[in-house]
């Protein structure tokens, strides 16, 4: 079975919860953006400094299942592992879990595109590189 | 080919656009729950006002294509569909495209069941009438 | 008594909604900011083409006073009013009013300025046209 | 000269980025009310818990003076004060500080009030007690 290779841990804010009491389904998107970027920082890719030399990372796709909701004062861990990456496409498993109980809270599958100057899909030499020996 | 039952015209908000310029991908999940709860709404079935009597609806499932990135003044359409709903499940098709041009922006495909007092899964009987008529 | 010179019409969105019910606190901010940018762009003036000329609007203060709060379903409008103009800096008086009942929702004074491409505080010369003709 | 009474630590995460490149400026009044949370949980007051009890923390007046503004990656702290209490009254002083220059970020001054099932005015017997004691 395939190991995550990071993990960042976090805790629900009260302004992340709605109506029904648990954290918005949307602000999960946010969690995952967030360690993604993380984790692309460890390896040496920074999406704001890609952004300021017009250098944009897009997600295309993504598929999230919702297995518990985490809710105010909640710990939880979001794992991510680098899936596969091809010449155009890097795709990312990301799960979060609860720590208090170790409890799947979402699963998720992410794929982005690096977007040139131009708005074409373009991974830089260097990503590719380094996602190579990822 | 099935139509969409429901649709709903928004505008994009500045606040709502990220480093990239364009609108944050965790947004459009905003606006489709906006549109989805809209679009219940007109069938007589209340997010808000289910959720007082503790019947929460919630998504289990989501999955985004990305297809344009909106950005700061696009107005756009969410289109709304229920695709198919059984005893305890209910999918959604949603589609987003920018007014100016119809291009379609994002295509999503959303899960969602409804949550009884206890949290378990429970449609209440007058949602399943509602449902069987649309 | 002074009027005010611009108004938008919003519902609340379910996913604004926090733990406690209603709108989030940090969230009449994203209203206002918004309706103060709807409002710029009557007079000529674009918050995200300014931007990428390089000119950025910021916001230096803001007092927000919270008097009623918005639920689910609640629609509203945020009336605004340019209160004052220097070379240096912009006042807006922005308040929102419950539609149902004409209520006050929330009463705000917000100072901007205008920063160039060296983040210092310079108002473009057609800015301050346009301000003074307001 | 007043001390802080509470530190948060933490890191700006890029979707609170918009399009001028930093921080929202609701994006502070959600860092603002974490910290504040957060430090009232160190002191025996839980939000989210008197909530569930219908007994509602809510802000009724916020002054942020906008200093600097974060960018993606930036760390900084959130400093809490308790500036006054009265029987219905809680005044915090809360300025959050850039962690690689101490520079300061915001300045706010938050007035909040507790509202009891009835949606008066009433502060908890027990939390009087804590906040005499602080």
């Amino acid at each position: 079975m395939a190991q995550y290779c990071f993990a960042l841990e976090m805790a629900v804010r009260d302004y992340e919860c709605d109506l029904l009491g648990g954290v918005n389904n949307a602000v999960y998107q946010n969690y995952l953006e967030h360690a993604r970027h993380e984790y692309l920082k460890t390896i040496g890719i920074d999406f704001a400094a890609l952004a300021a030399q017009r250098i944009n990372l897009v997600v295309t796709r993504i598929e999230i299942d919702y297995k518990t909701s985490l809710a105010s004062g909640d710990r939880f861990v979001v794992e991510v592992r680098l899936e596969r990456s091809s010449l155009v496409r890097i795709e990312f498993r990301q799960d979060i879990y609860r720590l208090s109980d170790r409890k799947v809270v979402v699963k998720a599958l992410v794929t982005g595109i690096a977007l040139n100057a131009k708005g074409r899909p373009q991974l830089p030499e260097a990503m590719k590189d380094i996602l190579d020996r990822v």
